[in-house]
């Protein structure tokens, strides 16, 4: 049997970066689990997170994939060297990629990220830019993710939150701003109307063509046949099921609770 | 040695139930735990959330605790019988005091309920009251709880979020709205400036009243001796303490994180 492409994330965010996986490898099977128990991680320490992180790989791991993707930012910045340590697949995040578009595409070398507090506060994003040679302004956004949960995504409530969060950004001139958190792509709109013509780099699309590169290199692209794409979450399927639909811009089918191993 | 009053919630939002119970009964010791790994519960189903309250239970009765308050909302709607019905010591939960005390308070009958998701589609505030005869209409407020623990309490953002939240309610006539979630007294001015003069029903006050009377008719009051308060949080302190000033007014001092043993 051909093994899968495992994506995990703390809920629903993680829907935008399968999606462009999909969109890129049409042919692979997809496991994807969302940790909608125990979401946000955003708001929580590395430790917790870390944690976390591991028990969702080695549920991956056991339902057989070839390669894991953290599609996730908080546990990518806090768990990629523990879980490139532990598991002998490839294991991409989605800071690195995104990190790297960042530095491809500024001109002045002012970039800003954007995030959860636990991404921001962890500097991974900030670690990776300033060894680049560029000069990073990282805020985090806390409100916008229950934003788009909420479907607000084009309302004057919206637009006056990222203002307060942006215009320092904005100030500071960065040319390039990194949406350091997977539910922010549904954003785009507000975010550019405070932040005007700057590069918004969505580390969804950069991990996707991360993912076909490894598999290409190992030659582990799975040769034809229809793909299956399958769904884990540890809460009640019921409400990913209804969130995800704006994520995936799809039917979620196969949508299964699991308990799954702890630590 | 005497025995506390335990107080448990998904995370920060119980300590202002906390704060009047301790206001109430100065005396008395208590055990507080936040559940801060796994925060929030007003998104997650009813199943999930039954299983944590419990986990939460237990730890707290291993630490001998005389009475146990969820001082959740979401908790309270969704596991007040099965913690009742597993422990042999009273339970208190926020939703019957609040119910209530909105009885006492309306005059026209016509009585608001705001909430998390879970809190509202538990419908446990509406089967009370409409059990004494009165008219609800009830409302999930998602955005709230991200609100306060971001600080926003008086910005136009947040007036504008209740005023979408709240005016399909004032429309209706209501003049008592139950806060049915911890968080949102934080956000009275607010709320009144959309409500007008409306009743604002704070559970916290009318759970800390249902504690003292249990508490005296049992025979279980302490007896003078001062009063020590131990805090218990599942993910790291740090935020817990940063955060839990502003509910608790209070400098946290005792705070520990704990793993609770898991069913």
């Amino acid at each position: 049997m051909e093994r899968a492409i495992g994506v995990f994330d703390s809920g629903i965010g993680g829907l935008t970066v399968l999606r462009e996986i999909i969109s890129l490898l049409p042919e692979e099977d997809t496991i994807y689990l969302g940790d909608t128990a125990r979401v946000p991680y955003g708001t929580k320490s590395a430790e917790t997170v870390r944690r976390y992180a591991i028990e969702n790989a080695r549920f991956l791991v056991d339902q057989g994939i070839k390669i894991l993707v953290v599609a996730c930012n908080t546990a990518s910045a806090y768990s990629l060297p523990a879980l490139q340590t532990l598991l002998s697949i490839p294991v991409v995040g989605v800071v690195e990629p995104g990190a790297r578009r960042a530095k491809e595409v500024t001109r002045n070398g002012r970039v800003g990220v954007i995030g959860t507090e636990g991404t921001i506060k962890s500097r991974a994003y900030e670690g990776l830019l300033e060894g680049y040679g560029l000069q990073v302004f990282s805020r985090p956004c806390p409100l916008f993710v229950p934003l788009v949960e909420e479907g607000w995504i084009d309302e004057e409530v919206t637009y006056l939150t990222a203002k307060k969060y942006l215009e320092p950004l904005k100030e500071k001139g960065v040319d390039t701003l990194i949406l350091g958190c997977t539910h922010y792509p549904l954003l785009k709109g507000v975010i550019k109307k405070v932040m005007g013509d700057v590069n918004l780099v969505d580390s969804a699309e950069e991990t996707a063509k991360e993912v076909r590169a490894i598999l290409e290199e190992s030659g582990g692209l799975k040769k034809g046949g229809g793909s299956i794409h399958r769904f884990f979450v540890t809460d009640s399927p019921e409400r990913f099921r209804a969130v995800g639909r704006r994520f995936l811009r799809n039917n979620l089918r196969d949508v299964r609770k699991v308990d799954i191993p702890l630590l």
